[in-house]
């Protein structure tokens, strides 16, 4: 069925340091109006890095929520149209010091499709090197390396609660990359 | 490791229908100062409704990405404090027009953690009365009846995307329920 909702204004916002905040008047499928208020992000990559029985997680202050999570290593795109492969490469070093020689692309997904477009491409990371962190001025993380069993029941234990962290594994497990 | 982000000044941006939009200034691990703009969301429920070998799922168009998306019902706290439970049961019977007898709690997800405080609790509904659809006006969406089998095969083969319906999937998988 299609349910397209036309595009018949749109309003910026806000454009601040991270967000970019629309607001859109469209026509309904019933030929009424409404308006859509949305976050235009520029996308990103999340990688599952695994080294034998181990994955390597990142644990991070993550202000809105207010607390620290444990999430796989990622980061958005430099600029819009970077290769998702390159950004997952860069994103690796930086935050956890490896470079790895296996990438196995896991798909994407949509965070919150009701509130923002922001994609995330998903990668499996494979046979490392080490390289040196290099974090951004403004990020503090600690890497975390996990038995896979234990990441596994921490996930099922609500102990691991990052959506892109949950859908790595799901992908990754039914591919067999894990 | 105590990497919390102290807040100094908050200014609101945008408040809008759905969007909250805040700039906060903090203070980082290092003393310095940031800028961390994020959306406040009043926080949602999901649920993966299974009876016997299938799965109830929603298709509906998502403006923000521009396409129609498969997901599990799921909607927003009528208001702050909620009991996902209440939420969970409305939102199953709006969308899919069948009360469940049968709720199993699977945790909660943070959809994006990096400018969102959007939290999502997750649920297994089974054992189901037919009641009626009640969609809100605004609300288009189609309902998919599909096999676990078939469902678990589109989140591996990138055709089912959406975070917290993969997530729900993960969850019910991994405790048993599905």
């Amino acid at each position: 069925m299609n349910f397209e909702e036309k595009q018949l204004e749109e309003e910026r916002i806000f454009s601040g340091v991270l967000l970019d905040v629309r607001k859109s008047l469209v026509e309904l499928p019933n030929g009424k109006q409404s308006t859509r208020e949305y976050v235009v992000h520029p996308g990103a990559v999340a990688i599952l890095p695994v080294e034998n029985e181990y994955v390597y997680l990142v644990e991070q202050y993550r202000f809105p929520i207010g607390k620290s999570l444990l999430e796989i290593p990622a980061g958005k795109f430099d600029e819009p149209g970077e290769e998702p492969l390159e950004c997952g490469k860069r994103e690796l070093e930086e935050e956890i010091g490896k470079r790895a020689n296996t990438w196995i692309y896991l798909g994407y997904i949509y965070t919150t499709p009701g509130f923002s477009n922001e994609i995330i491409h998903l990668y499996l990371a494979k046979d490392f090197e080490s390289t040196e962190m290099n974090l951004d001025e403004d990020e503090f993380l600690e890497v975390k390396k996990l038995k896979i069993e234990k990441f596994e029941n921490m996930i099922m234990k609500n102990e691991i609660t990052d959506a892109k962290t949950i859908a790595a594994y799901t992908r990754a497990k039914l591919l067999g990359g894990i």
